[in-house]
């Protein structure tokens, strides 16, 4: 399994991955999910890589030999990032459609965000059937793989005018609560954060699995989750109380 | 969708239920799905449902019919609590074997939990093959339906020590935080709390759509979270760093 984020907010898009896969859960492997690709000062475009992990390194593989080939359409050349987006669709599909049968799944989703100059920074959620979507002034976060577990916090806290600071470590926790609850979830984490018309991709961040941080994280979160709890008001069980009649269906 | 759990902790069992069903998104309903089964002073059984709609309604009637028709096997006359679960199991199994096609999906699952005289108090989730499981020291929680969001709060606030308060308030912002997650989980929610070696299930509250105390817990949750979240140490950025050669792969 996987867990991506990326968070789009007023300042830019921060971008946030675990590195582990697995096929069964006795054959875990530790592989980036997050790859990055542009020309500094022009443009910039972070993909992020969720599903069969065949796919998906035959996809990043293509996109690589695409803009090394000078094919008619690749990452660097794409007008717009929505094209961009189609393009990358247009990949993932055809590259699903090489294997079938064995009953494994080979469906894989993507994130792609960034920036092209002159334009806005802006991300793209892809599906495996190729069409994408991308965030809103409610909802500025897009999730692949395992994305259930993380949602609630990202969910209360993000808005479009939170820091890509604040974004940043929304994220973590919400990856945090992720590894806590799936065990095919884990570190190194890579968190990227892309500063709008910075057309640069050098803010990159790679928490191993020893980082003092990422624990210390871990457990100023368990601590102050507790508090929050404990703060809560008691119920007001007379109030909601029913007759037992009632319960008689 | 529903999201149905039950906590088991040392001073009894506490059993929380959504009540919405749908059929699609423009089909949605109201049914409760906790269903309360005992003699008073000798066994008290809560039986929690989620999963296809006449399938959990086909095996509540089955129950009861079974116990009205005096059959050779029902709910208060089976000698152990993992008796009743297997022949809810096996009831279950019945029910949706009776029905198939039409791409629709047939399947239930069950949570099971309650005392006979005599005997520990034990909660079971019976799946939809008829199998089942039961909680732990360390995980003294199931659950059924929509269970991902609200489970790392459990996952983090609930032990066998807590007390039956703890687990309703611990279950309430659970099931908080899937509503907000999940249109199709919604209210009333039913609380039951069974008290260890009370062997009656007089203590049965509902909130409803319109309870202020609900409302009241929902937003102090926000806010109290978001306190918790800004009370968080600010990343180490520095200590996290990577050359930016490195992240050429």
């Amino acid at each position: 399994m996987t867990y991506c984020v990326a968070i789009s907010v007023d300042a830019g898009i921060c971008f946030i991955a675990d590195s582990r896969t697995n096929a069964g859960v006795d054959n875990v492997s530790t592989y980036s999910k997050m790859h990055i690709f542009g020309v500094d000062g022009e443009r910039q475009m972070v993909v992020l890589s969720a599903g069969n992990l065949a796919t998906t390194q035959g996809v990043i593989s293509q996109l690589k030999k695409d803009i090394k080939m000078g094919a008619g359409r690749h990452l660097l050349n794409m007008p717009h990032l929505t094209d961009a987006a189609d393009y990358l669709g247009d990949v993932s599909v055809a590259q699903q459609s090489k294997h079938t049968g064995g009953g494994a799944n080979y469906e894989a989703s993507f994130i792609l965000g960034g920036q092209i100059v002159g334009q806005n920074p802006n991300a793209y959620l892809i599906y495996p059937q190729g069409n994408h979507i991308t965030t809103s002034a409610d909802t500025p976060f897009l999730q692949i793989g395992e994305s259930k577990y993380g949602k609630p916090i990202l969910d209360r806290i993000l808005s479009l005018d939170s820091t890509l600071e604040t974004a940043a470590l929304c994220g973590l926790v919400s990856m945090d609560s992720t590894i806590r609850s799936n065990l095919t979830v884990g570190p190194p984490i890579e968190v990227l954060i892309y500063e709008r018309d910075s057309f640069t991709a050098d803010r990159y961040y790679r928490f191993e699995e020893s980082s003092e941080y990422l624990r210390a994280l871990s457990r100023s979160w368990d601590v102050k989750l507790k508090e929050a709890f404990s703060g809560l008001p008691p119920i007001a069980w007379s109030a909601n109380w029913d007759e037992v009649g009632s319960r008689q269906r």
